[in-house]
């Protein structure tokens, strides 16, 4: 049998990092959904309710790529009061051609963290003005910060807004954002102002209500909305939604179970099929068109991405790790 | 974060074997099934047409056990050619405190087989006859010898009859049977003969059409059908599952959507739910009950299985193995 390697965080860190060739990679994972004859099976999700723990499962096979990733991706929300992540898991690179276990990702979630950054910078990419002075971010975690770290890549804002519901964190994310891109960072207490004074939002929160009403648009904005994972979530109102000039899935039978879109599709607001943000990369949808537009990208996360980014691993990582024979 | 071990098929294999120990680890498993708080999401199954594969996921969550599996098995039914096994794969272990990964097992579907195996040797120690001087098997496969191997442990057999497709495969099947558990093998070209004869048959094959009918059943005899494991394989009859004096399946909810269940309430033959064996095992549902009856065991594998097995290697394994200083 073929040997397997294993690679924990910090030697991943060391082979790929969140920077324009990672987008580049996660914009041809979008690409290649829009190919046709990808398999992505629904999410499996196991729920620990005495650790207040969950599992996420994710994997996709993409034509194209000569391995396919699978994902687990434990959460267990009182491990913080142990000293410990609520987040980790790994990845698993397999053979596409024969099953064939290629390499194992100890990730603690790393790979996740940057897969999912990259995608909000290739929503900029094709949907976010060409001028983009400021930007704003909802939320003050992980998220928070790389989205902004990822987006500067593509659009580098001189000036970034912050809004959070804990003030404290939200200082210590902007003074994060302003180190990590060079840009100003600032604290805002109302989404409002916010919002008004940005040309591109990017919403990382866990809410349950919406953060972003219709009222709040205008002309020139883009919204990435990649807080909401789960049936439960939500962060952009179903009007606001149908109010945008252009409105982008991941991937449409995602977003509609676990996305911004069921809402809007519970409210009656949303008829028919949305295109997705791997269409609009490929060309068989429009993207933005005009600077006055309001676009807007709901993402939830897809196992292409972690099929993009565990491959572009194995392609980096040399002689890194350790080699397990198996 | 806490050290990961890592395990080679090599290392599992001088970790755990098949043996008494490791039947009763997986009873264990079986009664805690029963206890209720099993958390145990659908399988997550995904096609890769081109490959001529597929790859499965199952895990549980199983209450008293501080760790829970998650199992991951491609299936490439192409790899033969090219000298590689079909099956291969990995568990892993997590913490059910934590989520953190304890262990990672390349097993290559060994521990798959060992505890699908122990299994069927769970199924007869609660529904065989006592007296049990022939054992049928019907299929050639791995499953074939492990499963005369693990009952051999409980029911000690002095004759095993072995039915295949193919007679030359089947040979070979019998003389490894006989190597491996001390009795007399031979082959069987018929399977009425090979069930009349028999106290126990266990079905191993990935038959699509019924092997055994109603009119094959007599007093005394105990079938384990382990081979329909998809919704589109059957090996027992409706009208045998439904003249049996008691049938008893691994998971009620699985053996409906891909064991014997799922074609006999097809049929409209089995109303109401049966009894499932990890209630027998806890004596909440009667066994058998009298050494004349016809039982049957619908086993479609459970991911309660795999969190049992992983559990046992994590408690076994000592030293062994690959630490990752994670």
């Amino acid at each position: 049998m073929p040997d397997i390697r294993i690679l924990t965080e910090a030697q991943l860190r060391d082979v790929v990092a969140l920077d324009r060739e990672t987008v580049d990679v996660i914009e041809n994972g979008f690409r290649a959904l829009a190919g046709g004859g990808v398999v992505m099976p629904p999410v499996l999700s196991m729920a620990i309710e005495e650790a207040h723990g969950e599992v996420d499962v994710k994997t996709a096979y993409v034509p194209g790529f000569d391995g396919f990733a699978l994902k687990v991706s434990p959460g267990f929300f009182d491990n913080p009061k142990i000293g410990l992540p609520s987040l980790n898991g790994l990845m698993i690179l397999l053979s596409a051609t024969t099953g064939l276990v290629q390499a194992v990702f100890l990730d603690n979630g790393y790979l996740t963290d940057i897969r999912t950054a990259a995608a909000g910078a290739v929503a900029a990419r094709h949907l976010a003005p060409e001028d983009l002075a400021v930007a704003g971010v909802l939320g003050t975690g992980v998220q928070a910060r790389l989205q902004m770290q990822a987006l500067h890549l593509e659009r580098p804002f001189d000036r970034c807004l912050v809004w959070g519901r804990d003030p404290q964190r939200a200082a210590a994310c902007a003074a994060d954002i302003a180190a990590a891109t060079g840009a100003s960072a600032e604290v805002m207490t109302e989404i409002a102002p916010l919002v008004k004074q940005s040309q591109l939002v990017v919403t990382t929160t866990p809410a349950t209500e919406p953060l972003i009403t219709a009222d709040m648009l205008h002309g020139g904005l883009h919204i990435t909305a990649m807080g909401s994972d789960q049936g439960g979530k939500t962060e952009i109102a179903p009007e606001a939604l149908a109010a945008a000039d252009l409105y982008v899935c991941d991937r449409v039978s995602q977003c509609a179970l676990m996305g911004e879109l069921r809402g809007a599709r519970a409210a009656g607001l949303m008829a028919g099929d949305p295109p997705e943000l791997g269409a609009v990369i490929a060309g068989q949808a429009p993207g933005r068109s005009d600077p006055r537009q309001v676009t807007i990208c709901d993402l939830t996360g897809t196992g292409v991405q972690d099929t993009a980014i565990a491959s572009h691993v194995a392609a980096r990582l040399g002689e890194a790790g350790t080699v397990i024979h198996a």
